[in-house]
């Protein structure tokens, strides 16, 4: 069988790692790379002296030998350029966030089922081991209710030009908690600062809301003195720790908790009480996250199947970013989220209207006040 | 000299430490212990066989040996037992928070001032070497402006029965920045969740907003896996980091950053730069917190002057309280702090109407979109 | 029933912590405190008021009502204390190490004998959680051979003016691996040197022989920028940290290890394969080892029981320090330890020769060369 | 000027490295790569299509365009392999350790000394900032006197089929310390075992004695649960500790240590006093150490000056692995270094005797018995 002839376009920060990874994955080839800078493509002739390399990305559209673009140039041109792969027949993987805004990614989704092509969009995190056994103790009941996840991505970062924080960072956890937890949260509230004029947001606070009590948190920040990649999910009956600086042990999972005590005669005592276990580690695969996207993105585009971050979850993450980033701007308001049919289909969730998740959810908070 | 007499009413979680404190306090003689359960009592006797014990406060009151009464009871009985025992002309050492709200903070103010006693409020982290090293290191200058405060107060904690998650851990960030800052927030937001029917919240994300355009950020919760006590502190120069769980090396001065680059022949480029350099943890006196603040009690009652944590101090923090719980009700709801004018004062901050800090945060946000 | 009346001799550093663990050991009574010097007993009077104090150690020999001494004073003075006591028919706990020398620590066995009563040595790692655990899975045989036994104890320690660092802190080890094993090392080598002269040795290494193959290492030190407790047990099936510096999860399991591969047709290959699975951190109960120690000692006071740390463990540990020692003073030298059939009896250990255990040995060493 | 043509000989674990690297030197070209096996070569013909591959290592010698060869071949035929490439007029670049022997090492010295080319040692870690940045807080006289050196290198770790965790791990020790003291060890003692009939010892301990009163310590082996690879040098002024396996902050200075007590009215106390200061982590230079040391081999063979890591310091390196193993397989019996005044020249160290030495240290350790 014929290898997937793909072009890389965008030879910046992230391109280097999507050219040696297609190199390496079996039943790919990396046909060309392209970029507007030729010192840039210059790195490439370099070190892969077999790769074509242009600085005008049309080329490749018009090069009927190429099956599938992998887009990794900034945000703003991700809507422009996967369109016109997607018209020119090309299958499309493209760098998270998959848009600049929901419309956009609404025209992407549809034009790849005009197309008939595959469209992913690269959350690379639902592909590692780590975020997969967190997926595997969750859906079997180990952990419990899912009571909360929180997320802590900060460090002295890359200041992007042209989206904040919230789109560089907390789109991971956006990708990872739609991954694990299959259900949409209903509002969402933020807020979060940026110290340079003129440029976008560089540290945020994200909670999102989700009909079923859960609550989520993104702590995100390209400005801290030390690195931190750490997520605690919290359940009913189990806790999890996932820190991604580990080199290994990424993941543990603590038999730890609270139970409540409905003890008349202590009525007047605690009524929670702790619950410790043991601590356990699971074995992690080694397998490169990277590398297991792109084997199934090669997958997808021989078995004409759906991949597991498709538009329509790419959509859903820029709609929170959409939501947060509003949020933001208005200090903290509570933003909605309308639930459309049609790209929750898959996760089964009800169609709520804004009265209805107000009402509900003010009511479980007055409960406690 | 004769030594000052205290009584501590309250022998549960936070009493012990007191009675060991002050036993230890030169100048000070722990008189009497008091609580409604006489097998904490018993406690005490066999521990402490001079001190006197009663399940009755009131005799303590009436007892004209005793000078001061150190508080360690629930929350909601801090009002009455306090301004019992400065009308019966005692000084007086509440646990924090203060009271459960600020018209109650008020009145312990007014009744300290009328009766011309001592009424320090038991922020303990004011006097630990840390946050004085954090304080020696922003009012030098050395870090520069202050752009963030990020602290994570989580743990499988004592589920309080009476007073939210943000009352018992958010509580320490807002005498710290208090402390640190000497700036008032203008705006609060906060999110949260109980996850036991019929009780406090026990998991909560609380933002700050300061005029001068630092942001506060306090994640807190009962509910964690692993225990964390870690703030960070950037700032345009420096920035620290301080892990009070840390043996030794609690604060680490990291001289990192960024700079803006406003060269317009990289225009196209990044504009934001790097800077790393060394990175400096200051030796930290080893003194108790609680000690210091035992000697300084003990300093204020003979010399008639003001304790660091005095009750302005402690009805700010109330304040905050206040305000992060009635936006964590309302989702994240922004909540606009009064200044006003008489508890400010030492701050000289100016006082603000709710539509000027409205504009004023606003448009400093809309210059970034 | 009565409670057995203790008298605590030396109030330095570690008596302090006898006199409150006793003080709160159900069954125990600390009757009287003697020290040399009267401003420690000032410290005693003052923190609890109804103990007697002294500086006559005869005094509490002579009392009749005191059933038990504990002994907590240089090492130097432990075999003429402990003695006297014994012979004064009290009851004897003498911190660790036993004594100087093994003719001493034989001395005092043959007199509890003599006297009838019960000689425990404060070897306080046996009584921890920690140890217990580990124990019980090397009992269990999930670990597999016991392959070595690495150490690390360094910090910025207290300077012995009596004994030296292995005498200080390597005891601990060679009285937890007496506690794990069952087996008595049969040779040792040590190097280590003393950095201020006049001074004992403050830096050491000490290696341990086992007939079954096991290897130990002690690494020790009162001269080092960080405190480091860690050790290191590698066995056939499975593997064990222990960080006694973890707040929790001090013991973690780890399910690793190598194998031979036997595939001739692998011959010019790596002949050894990895093995790596989970980690499991097991929950530790949370006594604390000293009163767990004081319990065990009032119990065996009470019934006439042996201590799990009784003199013979105490002799081994004498005897591994002088061995040590003995070596360190020679470069390395290897120091053969002699097998008496009195004190091994319980642990069933063959008695070697010199000749035999050489040879043994050598022969398991040359044929790697 | 012409690039200096390198023929990589060796693809297996390290070989990768050295390809890529040379490939991205400046003023050098990786010409050809050799390996027995052709499948390794068929991995750098996908990579990298313009290398020429063999598995033929003479025809490399032959080509009269190869500049040089960089032998990254199992131990035992580092000898036989460079001794030829030198005799053909090639540069030579050598993994560690350089023989297996101190008498191929002499040989190997000679031999490029008489055909005038350049032979280096690829002791990696002398050319890490880490290492530099160590060296040159010695050297200016801040650490004061280097009291000890004491390293851990622990790993489940690739077993060696041909040479011992010594020659594996150790080895790093022994390079770092003969570019950190400039100083020759005069005495060796180690201990150590393998777990595996017919292998080599995968588990080490090493001590060396110096003349100035530095004692060294290497704690190696492949056979731990967890990695560790970290070091402590004390001095009589400060102290360092690098952990390697930090992303940041690998080297840490405390401003701690101790101090002798000369009051002859506290002569029944304590002599040793503590001082404990500020930590402070210098930034460290992140450029990759093996590029930092390719671009020195291309310098050395341009300008015809001599190796930092030259076949002297490989010489040293290899007569303490001699040594080590020698006391090892003595179980921890002495074995003093001989000084030969040839290739100590540059380190101006005394030729000492045996005698000489034996004296002097157990003088010094007589002291304090």
């Amino acid at each position: 069988m014929k290898d997937i002839n793909i072009a890389v376009i965008g030879y910046g920060y992230w391109g280097p790692n999507l050219v040696r990874n297609f190199a390496e994955t079996p039943g790919a080839r990396v046909a060309a790379v392209s970029d507007l800078d030729d010192t840039r493509l210059a790195m490439v002739r370099r070190r892969f002296p077999g790769v074509h390399t242009t600085t005008e990305f049309k080329d490749l559209l018009n090069d009927p030998h190429i099956d599938a673009v992998a887009i990794a140039t900034p945000v703003h041109t991700h809507f422009e350029l996967a369109l016109a792969a997607l018209q020119a027949g090309k299958h499309v993987w493209v760098e998270k966030p998959m848009t600049e805004n929901s419309r956009q990614a609404h025209e992407l989704i549809d034009a790849a089922r005009r197309f008939g092509r595959v469209l992913l969009v690269d959350h690379t995190f639902v592909y590692t081991s780590a975020v997969a056994k967190m997926r595997e103790i969750i859906h079997s009941g180990e952990l419990g209710q899912v009571y909360y996840y929180d997320s802590i991505r900060v460090n002295l970062g890359l200041f992007q030009r042209d989206v904040s924080v919230i789109a560089d960072l907390a789109v991971h956890d956006f990708s990872i908690l739609d991954h694990l937890l299959g259900e949409h949260p209903v509002a969402v509230t933020s807020s979060g600062t940026n110290h340079f004029p003129g440029t976008p947001e560089n540290l945020a606070y994200v909670t999102l809301f989700y009909e079923s009590g859960t609550i989520a948190h993104a702590n995100v920040s390209w400005l801290a003195p030390v690195k931190v990649r750490q997520i605690l999910v919290g359940g009913s009956k189990k806790m999890i720790t996932y820190d991604d600086l580990e080199p290994s042990e990424k993941i543990k999972v603590y038999d730890k908790g609270v139970s409540m005590v409905d003890d008349p005669a202590r009525i007047h005592e605690m009524r929670v009480g702790y619950r410790t276990g043991d601590m356990w580690a699971p074995r992690l695969a080694v397998t490169e996250a990277l590398r297991a996207e792109s084997e199934h993105f090669v997958d997808c585009i021989v078995n004409g199947t759906t991949p597991r971050t498709d538009g329509q979850l790419g959509l859903r993450v820029v709609e929170l970013i959409e939501a947060a980033s509003q949020s933001m701007r208005r200090m903290g308001e509570t933003v909605y989220l309308h639930h459309d049919a049609r790209h929750d289909a898959h996760h089964d969730a009800p169609r709520l209207t804004h009265r209805a998740v107000h009402h509900e959810l003010q009511h479980s908070r007055e409960a406690t006040t």
